[in-house]
């Protein structure tokens, strides 16, 4: 392709992107479509020859978009968002024209270096403790998923309790790792990966509001060791995917530090709301964590991937991670001076992902993104209250922050019947979860484009169903 | 930011990356600039209002470009490359602007559905085992790198091993891995993360052009297994980093089968020759592999991340990598009759990857991809020439592919030296590796805009420098 035909297709992606997310709400939210309709209309071999841009573009239209479930339409409520905008856009734009891979700080200074610096800034941004900044022992990466920020947390806290033991020889079946029953699945993925296994990860008991009881963690830990089992690590949750539920950091990193625990917070989604002064609580006693994770490509308006990990001890994590072939040493590395941020990570090569979180920083302005949070939380807890003054609908728990869980009076059936007839409808999009053993609706807002009217038209055609 | 402003800054980032790759050979191919030069130019703090979006462009040409090794360069020779090209930048354009998220069928059909079409198609291209297909038994899945890949690779052979036992229980510390001692670095990595441990990885002898010797491996399990280890996994490599050695694969697949082991392939980078019919030899015997991986995001013009990852027998990733919590419950996946692919990877979230991929293949065709990979492969067998002719340097060993190493005949100080100069002078960018402990200046030729010229420029450099 030419760099003239690149001009000209890539004005025409473009316009067709922002026709996209303008018209969006035209096309229903859920693809309609069952499977295998979608590769029914491709063709059975690749083309021994080129084809046009043109038709690429048109079978994006006819092929593709019929299948997509619009995420970023303002009426999906579904899981939790995951937020795109249009500077992130052109931030992943640029990241993919430059093409340059920040494995070592050496293959490209300014791609580790704007990275640590914007890291910095989320810090200050979500007033995260001070251990987290590069200019302590800590620091900031950029991960793809929670789920892999929470696999490095967890192999750093093994090494550390086995005293690099397992790096050596291998795990040995004697380690326990803590988290409530609410947790993300990522959680049970990574104990699995690192080889501790399903059997010795413990979930512990929830109070009323589905977060960890501290308690019960204490009583858990006394077991184990007087089992012979070895704990290493705890993962608390700021914000639980099924409710949003407040795990009680500061209660669970006290225990931590007595018992000597690597101390994991998971705010994948929730941790944005720290954006805001007056929802700081939800970290209260950080300070006590060993790493934290959250997820800007969820509810800060940048687009997958983009997880920021935080550790308070990088020597930590980069002992646990770190390989050095002769192929990848330069003079840089050498000189201790500087970051490689492939030793903060699962894979070796990575992308400038830290470009499009600077525009987004920067376009926005904290004043700007704290105004969209406050909204999306503050229209969840009016939906909260038009449940609550509903005869039909109850709430399962007082939202904390821009998850809202209901379930109609009548039961499972029904409440699922609802849910079918709303997705069905293309109008809106929900998921449900289970809490208490029961089938719940979770109305999750937060998206770039979610605005009062959207909020407003869901909670009618709920009302209507019911 | 207004759709009209997204419309407008969004011409000015596709000239911008047309300007910049048509002109990148004005820039230093590694970048200058010395630890904490990006950073000192960056404000302290994140802005508390908005900022425009020209000065943020403005910020990437005096702040981030200066900093940047261009990796686009057609005069970079270092490590491997890592394509990008226009296609690609507009499948990741579009990508971002769709913002789905494909970690269930359900949750973007097309996504899933493309994906595996489009892996189908990668078989077929590449001519591999029809095992791997998705109409097989197997498929295909996008990773983002070979490390990932390789890891899950592991993992699914630790399960099968141990009967699903390290899942439940925990590795036990007697489980054995094997790979060559050219092998990369993310092997070692995996087997520390899944809990193997390095002391649990077997490092196999290399024969005289550095691949794998079939008689030391069968060895080393033979005495592995009278000391009571368990052998669970072979990785083969297609491609070693430091000289491009092929393993013979048949041998050791054949070894795999008697022994009953996962055997793996990795050919990130070499993997593309296969395009060609006359470089398959390279996969001689992949039939026996139970997976295999290759990086469209090194030689196939794909931008990074996108490694291709097959797999004989899915139902044993999936049973490795598998768990499901009642919020992503869902008819398509109870029926049986989708892929969800975040059973196939590490983390659970995943963006559009396929878009890219498809448009390069259907914009180069099979035709078009092969004839870049043939220029390359015969520009650096010329390039192999001129140093077997020259009184200077000196050949390491004859290059299979499309990776040239080669040293002065002074040894290891002036070879040194010479790429210290090459890299300073910003003419071009080349990188080093250890074989037979001797330094080695490693001339890795597959840029997507490198051509004959280069290749010239970069031996007359060498040439006036020796």
């Amino acid at each position: 392709m030419s760099a003239e035909a690149f001009r000209q297709h890539g004005r025409a992606v473009i316009d067709w992107i922002a026709d996209y997310l303008e018209h969006i709400e035209q096309h229903p939210v859920q693809s309609p479509l069952k499977p295998n309709d979608v590769r029914a209309q491709l063709p059975a071999h690749p083309p021994e020859r080129g084809e046009s841009f043109e038709q690429m573009l048109r079978d994006v239209n006819e092929i593709i978009l019929p299948g997509l479930t619009h995420w970023q339409s303002p009426n999906f409520f579904g899981y939790f968002p995951a937020n795109t905008s249009y500077p992130s856009i052109l931030g992943e734009l640029l990241t993919a024209g430059l093409g340059v891979q920040g494995m070592l700080w050496a293959t490209s200074p300014a791609c580790t270096e704007l990275e640590t610096h914007v890291l910095d800034w989320v810090v200050e941004l979500l007033d995260l403790p001070r251990e987290f900044r590069s200019t302590s022992a800590g620091g900031g990466v950029i991960q793809d998923t929670a789920s892999s920020a929470t696999l490095c947390a967890m192999l750093a806290a093994r090494e550390r309790v086995t005293g690099n033991a397992t790096n050596e020889r291998g795990a040995n079946g004697t380690l326990t790792v803590y988290t409530s029953q609410q947790t993300h699945s990522s959680i049970e993925k990574a104990a699995t990966i690192a080889g501790i296994g399903r059997a010795n990860l413990r979930l512990i008991d929830v109070d009323d509001h589905f977060a960890m009881k501290p308690a019960s963690l204490r009583q858990t830990l006394r077991a184990d060791r007087a089992a012979g089992k070895v704990p290493a690590f705890v993962c608390a949750t700021v914000g639980t995917t099924s409710s949003n539920a407040i795990d009680p950091v500061r209660e669970i990193g006290e225990i931590c530090r007595e018992e000597q625990l690597w101390l994991h917070v998971d705010a994948a989604m929730s941790g944005t709301a720290a954006l805001c002064p007056e929802f700081r609580h939800i970290h209260d006693g950080l300070e006590l964590a060993d790493s934290y994770c959250f997820n800007p490509h969820k509810w800060m308006f940048t687009n997958f991937d983009c997880d920021c990990f935080f550790v308070r001890d990088r020597a930590a994590l980069v002992r646990t991670l770190s390989i050095l072939p002769e192929y990848l040493r330069n003079t840089a590395t050498e000189s201790g001076n500087v970051i490689d941020y492939r030793d903060w990570q699962i894979p070796l090569g990575r992308r400038f992902r830290a470009l499009k979180l600077w525009f987004v920083i920067r376009h926005y302005g904290a004043e700007g993104l704290r105004g969209l949070v406050r909204e999306h939380i503050s229209l969840a807890q009016e939906f909260a209250d038009w449940v609550r003054e509903s005869d039909r609908f109850e709430l399962i728990t007082d939202p904390p922050l821009n998850l809202v869980c209901l379930r109609h009076i009548e039961g499972d059936g029904r409440t699922q019947a609802i849910l079918k007839s709303i997705n069905d409808s293309g109008r809106a999009f929900l998921t449900h979860t289970k809490l208490n053993d029961r089938y719940v609706i979770r109305v999750s807002i937060g998206g770039t484009r979610t605005r009062r009217q959207h909020v407003e038209a869901l909670w009618r055609q709920l009302r209507d169903l019911a």
